[in-house]
């Protein structure tokens, strides 16, 4: 089978649509004009245009197949495939991937946990779940340590490291794990909860490596990669080297979130994330910091969930300024497989506790699974 | 001394950019309001918007100073920190960064060989270098090989394989090493010739590592690497762990390169690229299939080789439809300090020896030092 990748064009008309659409279908596999591709190779090898029609916004939708094993098993040979060289183009966007499922086992088969495994972690089978974003940068490990206990105490699921700690003086990497994964068991023997916490493990690949293995061995469940700085494919061998949750963050992705260039946001996020092994995604949600759509938001929370050959589900992240007031709203919008990210305004309440329980209260009360 | 990034935002008056600036200043460090974070936080680790003026374009240019103790040493937090998550809102540019000597040599210290060292591989004190890709996908081990002899014997002195070969079916990646390799060997012992064959190395993590060891072994000395979907640390990485010369390709790159959104392509492929560790930067030329102006080509050039604390300068590699006929034109322009990447028009030719001994004449007669 064929991996089938949308992409949506700039185009004069429809013939100079179809030239584009050839284009792409030579640059991404052997980069040559037509004429200097020995004929077995174009059968074989180059893309194939299986259609070029028309948008209602004067662009053009061109599906084309390329044979899987143009990417091999390489997530990034994947994703130079699909936008490597026409990155560099104007007016192209890849709008959506059908999936080979010889293609996702060699890529490494998706989530180990999934909505399920984490579900489990957490000790809470059928409800929303709750995260919070363990900050700011320089703190000191034992502060952070702190803040992680109260938010545990109050019954916060997962507490994550921002995405900008890493391994920096004010808090280094392993004494910021030991400290906070021993402020959550201590908050969890206090309270029989099952509070997780999962430091920020981006790094480059050996170091990710490293500070992955040293998290699990500190007792965490799970780490969060800031998955395009750090490589996609640290996803993977993260999840797969250290049996840790792996919930991805967005950073840098907005790069591609271009309407009409790039790679569409639950492509991205919601297909090649979870594809390349993220128990969880954390987006921008609707409403907040960012500019994400609510059509937007809803692709990617269905992408992530939706079946897909063997690959397992992955909680949606949706986050960005999401008000601890809203969050019953956003629970019943979003359903219960669903990971809430509340962070700055839960840091703008006096007493972290006091403010960690009464989300998780609500949460409790509002969700059914 | 600090870390300071030039932004280009929009704004609709020189009040609304200075909150934009310092949107940027805390998001990009403690991702907190200003009320919520400490003061000695405050001080420390958020940037510091030092000004703010108008450009003509009405928009607005603003330097932030970052303490580089936010980056730490990690090439990864240092992506985050410049346009991870403000990749996600609207209207921002990377336009210039300048870099605090201690880190860069935090983050590696840049290319282990440089312009100078790449000079002395390829017996080449002085002149202009050629480079030609080896291509296309779907050829067998032993054909590829056979082009790679055939360009070394014209005269050829990079042969680096085209960016979309990895390690698929056709020309399993060690064997195709070990062919070209050889075919390369052979032509040198036959012409007295230093022809260098880069392999692609481009994978996850761990392979990629494995692949530039293999490379090692079977005698290249250096190696292409797709820096951004292999995560921009492999640049640094496989350099450091191999000795191998790493030239740095731009897939995905374009991603960047909005005029109004992203990192400048002189900053992310002349500085950011060069930082990394890359020896040589293959870039769009001017003319080609792709984009690039004039202003960005030189800049780019620029960037790659401009003094830069104790960082060597590297090589740029234009490339991207650079016609071999016009070779002379881009080597008077560009200078001699340049690798000119020719692919397509010599496969356009009948034979590919007469072909690159044409080329590699020219370039002889054209460039002095």
């Amino acid at each position: 089978m064929d991996l089938r990748v949308t992409y949506h064009l700039a185009g004069s008309d429809a013939r100079d649509a179809a030239r584009r659409a050839e284009d792409i279908a030579l640059e991404q596999t052997v980069e040559l004009a037509a004429d200097a591709v020995p004929p077995a190779i174009a059968e074989r090898i180059v893309g194939r245009v299986e259609s070029v029609e028309p948008l209602s916004d004067g662009r053009w939708r061109a599906v084309i197949a390329f044979n899987p094993v143009v990417v091999g098993g390489d997530l990034p040979q994947l994703l130079n495939l699909l936008f490597g060289n026409i990155s560099l183009k104007p007016g192209i966007l890849v709008a959506a991937i059908d999936w080979p499922p010889e293609l996702l086992a060699a890529l490494g088969g998706g989530p180990r946990l999934g909505i399920a495994g984490l579900r489990a972690l957490a000790g809470a089978p059928d409800r929303a779940l709750l995260c919070t974003a363990l900050k700011p940068l320089g703190l000191s490990a034992a502060e952070l340590a702190e803040r992680c206990y109260r938010f545990a105490l109050g019954g916060i699921d997962i507490i994550k490291d921002d995405h900008s700690l890493a391994d920096q003086p004010p808090a280094p990497f392993r004494e910021r794990v030991e400290r906070c994964q021993e402020a959550v068991a201590r908050a969890n023997r206090e309270t029989g909860g099952n509070a997780l916490y999962f430091p920020n493990v981006t790094a480059g690949a050996a170091a990710a490596l490293e500070r992955a293995d040293l998290a699990r061995r500190a007792g965490c469940r799970g780490a969060v990669v800031n998955a395009l700085p750090a490589g996609l494919d640290a996803v993977r061998a993260l999840g797969e080297s250290s049996g840790l949750a792996i919930m991805a963050h967005p950073s840098l992705a907005g790069a591609f979130f271009h309407a009409d260039h790039g790679i569409a946001p639950e492509v991205l996020l919601g297909d090649i994330f979870r594809v390349a092994g993220s128990d969880a995604v954390i987006y921008p949600n609707v409403g907040g910091r960012f500019t994400f759509s609510d059509a937007t938001c809803a692709a990617i929370n269905d992408r992530l969930r939706r079946p897909l050959g063997e690959v397992r589900p992955a909680f949606p992240v949706p986050a960005g300024g999401i008000d601890a007031a809203r969050v019953p709203h956003w629970v019943e919008r979003y359903g219960a497989d669903t990971i809430l990210l509340v962070g700055g305004s839960l840091y703008a309440q006096p007493d972290l506790t006091t403010a960690a329980r009464r989300l998780a209260d609500q949460v409790r009360r509002h969700s059914h699974g």
